[in-house]
């Protein structure tokens, strides 16, 4: 074995936010040395990490010169240059996940088409070159509203994708490649975290759901395990391993699932990294999904996905009409409840809807979780010190 | 109620090793800022806090600048100069623990003396101003080998204790004031874990056990909960917080017991900042034990002590014959056991005994975890490349 710990052996990260914050837990804990390369001098990941760069994660020449200077490279964001990357594994650089991983996921209209030829199950769709064509196909009855049109290209935390419900929802549309994609009437949404070794080996973590606000089209827990039928589970567990061995995956795969009211499961979209769906686990799990991916991307063995106890994640976003340096509103009173973990994501700034924490709940007993983590929604305020 | 989170709040951490460090993965966490003062320029705390200074943390002059620059002041070793400590304490800034507790803490005649006058069960004692004193108290025959001889001060990791079972065991000693104890005949070493805020909030974490070798006298493993009856338990996790309200402590206070044969709880030692005996709760706990004390010095809410999952710790320490650059032969056979966690604390060199990690094992079967413990004693091995 590669001799990784208190060694000379280097992990190249991409990108310096949170979850490359939360992946330097698992490096310091296992002392294994990092560089992270940001566009922000003000990256959560500025300390903790042995080498910080600051530079552009889309130019070619930065991600190279910086890939080279270690031993593996990873990303904890998918907006990253996947030629430099390319060209790293033509140096023998061992990237993970790979760039041909990263740029079928990248362009969504890709992903869509690969989940078809590898008979993955997915929501049916059409693609267009430009929103234009999209709207020549709306005009000639083509394609019918309702729908959901997604950006092929640089979707994130919500960007790039609209639900279509009247003909004017295409006026507030971004120009470019695209798809359109049918509405699922899903009875949940799922998720699945997938992680897999160069060697083959293959674990996936227990389904979680997304329970969404009553009225509100917004996530508001993200519950682990998900309150869903066992086979279901099994079938959501199956499927994530499909997928991630169609990509011949290395690392975490996040598949993000619908669970129709048939109880089919549909591959909605999948992020190549831990992934906000997977924060429960710092507290729940056996292995947490950092640890996971550093362990993967290492060829090392995979640790145990179950999880200890009941785990419920709130993420701590932004209040609107708030702007400027963050205060966390009654931080205090959410630590006083019982198997409450606040994680502070370290930005400075706060503007409506970003995001800049969130909390664990922790609880043997998942209906004592669910209560305590809506008292957490209702107490936690993330404001300005200036309003 | 302060604002910590993200803000310009500073602690500043008298000591930069792995106790530091593990301290440091829960500011980054709720992103406080941190200073470090070490010693060393290549102390495990070096990166992950906001300010690294390297300097002698006995010298009054450097403890007292380096504590003016932050808002809160604490330390994770007790070789700490107390009276820059007085000094902060004056000038208001605070300073938890206290330098009177470090004190006490800081000289075992002294400490012994409190536990006599607080009412606290502890091994007989006799205190000498000097090592010949005692040498001429055994040639009275007024002290009677066998004895335990402690140095009044400086004793750290099993250094300055010695067990004098016949006359030619006092030619090893180190000169200066010491203390002789009576020799318990324990049944087991127990130790609690005391949390305590200024507000008078107090919190125990449940009894450890310590494990020693059937034939060496070396603590193998360290269980959690103890394999003790539930009422000795009770009066341990008593005794310990009566400990600690005598001290009228802020932080942790690691507290360190015997179990006599008649069941009886007498009190070792004391110290006051997360230790080794806590180290399971990072993976076993609701709370760990770093997050708590950052919790304590804060006086923010203390989190649940309770355990999540039953769990053992074992320390990787340099094997004998090993001298040099470190390598952790068969890491990857113990990561592959389930529930297993490496931490490594960053050392770069090796050298018989030296405390260079630990490994937690986690169950909900303590007798499972106990049986994958020895596996993990068995197979990992702290060596150096060259020997």
């Amino acid at each position: 074995m590669k001799d990784y710990f208190s060694s000379d052996f280097k992990i190249a990260i991409l990108g310096g936010g949170q979850l490359g914050k939360m992946m330097l837990y698992e490096t310091r804990k296992f002392d294994i040395q990092t560089l992270v390369l940001d566009p922000s001098a003000e990256a959560p990941c500025k300390i903790s990490c042995n080498y910080f760069q600051q530079g552009d994660l889309m130019d070619y020449d930065t991600v190279l010169d910086f890939g080279r200077k270690a031993d593996v490279v990873t990303f904890e964001i998918e907006g990253v240059n996947a030629d430099a990357l390319k060209q790293l594994e033509k140096e023998g650089k061992k990237t993970y996940p790979s760039a041909a991983t990263l740029e079928k996921i990248q362009n969504k209209a890709i992903q869509k088409k690969f989940y078809v030829k590898n008979a993955i199950p997915t929501a049916d769709f059409e693609i267009f070159d430009s929103l234009q064509d999209l709207k020549n196909s709306v005009r000639e009855e083509k394609l019918k509203i309702p729908f959901v049109w997604k950006s092929a290209t640089g979707g994130y935390d919500g960007k790039g994708v609209s639900v279509i419900k009247k003909i004017e929802d295409l006026n507030d549309l971004s120009e470019g490649g695209c798809i359109a994609e049918e509405m699922i009437p899903f009875k949940n949404e799922l998720a699945v975290i997938v992680a897999r070794r160069p060697s083959g080996e293959i674990k996936t973590y227990p389904v979680v759901e997304m329970e969404f606000h009553p009225t509100a089209n917004q996530v508001e827990y993200v519950i682990c395990p998900a309150r869903i039928e066992e086979h279901v589970a099994e079938k959501a567990r199956k499927l994530a391993e499909k997928v991630s061995a169609a990509f011949d995956h290395v690392g975490l795969l996040a598949v993000e699932m619908f669970q129709t009211k048939d109880d089919d499961i549909l591959i909605n979209e999948v992020a190549p990294r831990p992934h906000n769906s997977g924060h429960y686990s710092i507290e729940a799990s056996y292995t947490n999904q950092f640890e996971q991916h550093i362990r993967a991307i290492l060829d090392l063995p995979l640790g145990n996905t179950d999880s200890k106890v009941g785990g419920i994640m709130v993420n701590l976003v932004g209040a609107e009409g708030y702007e400027g340096e963050v205060e966390y509103e009654n931080i205090e009173k959410i630590m006083a409840m019982d198997g409450v973990t606040p994680h502070i994501y370290g930005k400075k700034l706060t503007r409506p809807f970003r995001k800049m924490g969130h909390v664990t709940i922790v609880n043997k007993d998942l209906v004592e979780a669910r209560k305590i983590a809506e008292k957490v929604k209702n107490s936690i305020k993330v404001i300005s010190k200036q309003k």
